[in-house]
């Protein structure tokens, strides 16, 4: 299975491609970050991310796109404007008929380092220990993007067993 | 001119097209929103709202799209809630080669009611008046998207203005 976890923003946004093998080691075959230029508009810099999006589904053809859910601690300005590419991305994820799996910050943190309330460098240094990557991951949407997708690879066995059982509709 | 003005959110998006003539009589030959089924997921949501846009958009040609700018006065999850639709529609503007103008809720409302902190009342009853309508525009959404737009039809000379002399590039 092939994870395409995503971080949005408008300005930047990180992904993370993670594969799990048949014995549930995970690797990570990509990430890195979709930058769009500050003075540009806003309709433009969605569309540089939509497009960028849709480039990395057609190439890598990931299995689903995890992503965080609503969060609700920042301020409306942030959330507005990570709403914005957050919409983007999920439009991109329709149009490309990839599932959908997302997961709270705090189900990421859990996951990733064991802790909810987790510090940033704490996620970058977990998601680079279990990936067994050379470097910490970076900027931070990069990591986050990674962890995300860790969450859904280590979710998603449960998830399959409750839809089988007709648990849960996902 | 032909405004179509936008009110975005994910169950329903306010849309309404506006006419300006030469004499600089308002018209709206059309108004109305698009709804989207509360128990789809959210991407099959923007997706929808997406194509109806994309449709409007081709059915209709405007000339410019309006839409409200950021807003902070809401909390946060409505604040991410409407930046995944407005990300949605600020991106089927700019698929569609179309122009975006933002105005800030105190311009909409001072323009349309001549008071900044006008209620939604009497901002629909403006509408209705100003665009000559039978009846009161409802619901909000789509009386607050005729007025982004009767907005941008009364700002649309002044920024003609400042964009001849070079003071806005827009």
């Amino acid at each position: 299975m092939l994870i395409l976890g995503i971080d949005p923003g408008t300005a930047i946004v990180g992904y993370g491609l993670v594969q799990v093998a048949a014995s549930g080691r995970l690797e990570a075959p990509a990430w890195g970050c979709i930058r769009t230029p500050a003075g540009e508009k806003t309709d433009r810099r969605l569309a540089l991310i939509y497009q960028r999006l849709q480039d990395l589904i057609k190439e890598n053809r990931p299995d689903i796109m995890a992503i965080e859910e609503l969060f609700f601690n920042k301020n409306s300005r942030t959330a507005l404007a990570v709403g914005q590419a957050r919409g983007v991305a999920l439009l991109a994820a329709a149009h490309a008929g990839l599932a959908v799996a997302e997961y709270t910050p705090l189900e990421v943190k859990q996951t990733v380092t064991g802790f909810g309330r987790a510090p940033k460098d704490q996620v970058q240094r977990m998601v680079q220990t279990q990936l067994k990557l050379a470097a910490r991951p970076e900027p931070d949407d990069v990591a986050d993007a990674l962890a995300v997708a860790i969450c859904h690879a280590s979710f998603a066995p449960w998830r399959r067993r409750e839809a089988e059982a007709g648990v849960l509709q996902s």
